[in-house]
């Protein structure tokens, strides 16, 4: 079976990892092999080295875009879960792979949303101006111009997204 | 099914690559979901930005040792295929994962035989001084203390090699 990447892109708190976990579980629970990319296996392992300025940022989504690449080639359905602000960061990402292979998913929550979940209080610190350069305060978030699917987290639940996405794999013939 | 990391090291045409694609293709054969990490997939893609550098071939096992990390955690058995000349290097992707889950394979041939089958004529442009620390000629390689595996490719074919990794792999329950 060839893989697939389901590249979640979206604000601090919009409900990437939430989703990405959930798809994970979903696509066991059908038998296709899915592995979750996220801050918890990346920044702390591969992509230690690397800071939050500009520059750190896009080697941090190449790298991703790289291993979710491999992943892909290994024949499983990849999910990564990262704020990924930059258009152009996620268009590299996706001209790594064949056309088809790569899902961009827009987990869409407002701005105001977001920062009233603030469920790691990182909105608070940041306002309080202790997290520089945080993306959708004083960092740009640029909102995909053509996903492949756009998730509306403020009104949907977890799972009705998750069968949001599931629905798009199917209709693909990706799973 | 947990997955295990099989670390392939030895010199330049030792035979690592092409025990790592037989390997590969029996534990699919088996019904294992099995990858090969080698220079074609990583120095083009995750790695293109390193050289050969003594702080640079650091990195670059590093990163591969996150990677392959990733990949046993997703359940997979990964085969790395690298010289990966020092063992404080390798001895650092052991280290990143469970004790079992990291098998380190010597894929061992003497230099002599290595620089006679050169099937890509690196020996040659590393004696005419055209490929600078080269392993085994202008850089050490460190061979393993206590592999879990030694390899004798000077008198065993790779069929019989990747017979014997499959015997460990089975004999430790990894498959």
């Amino acid at each position: 079976m060839k893989g697939t990447i389901v590249w979640l892109t979206g604000l601090s708190a919009s409900g990437k990892s939430t989703i990405a976990t959930a798809l994970e579980r979903e696509l066991s629970a059908m038998g296709v092999h899915a592995y979750v990319l996220d801050g918890d296996n990346i920044r702390r392992g591969l992509n230690a080295d690397l800071g939050f300025s500009p520059e750190d940022r896009a080697e941090n989504i190449r790298r991703i875009g790289e291993v979710a690449k491999l992943f892909c080639d290994a024949g499983l359905v990849v999910v990564t879960a990262f704020i990924s602000p930059y258009r152009a960061d996620r268009q590299r990402a996706r001209s790594l792979v064949d056309a088809g292979d790569f899902i961009e998913v827009f987990v869409n929550a407002s701005l105001a949303v977001c920062e009233q979940r603030d469920p790691k209080g990182h909105y608070k610190k940041a306002r309080a101006g202790k997290l520089p350069d945080f993306t959708g305060l004083s960092a740009p978030y640029e909102p995909p111009e053509k996903p492949e699917i756009i998730l509306d987290t403020e009104h949907d639940t977890p799972s009705e997204c998750v069968a949001q996405v599931l629905r798009c794999l199917q209709g693909n013939g990706r799973i």
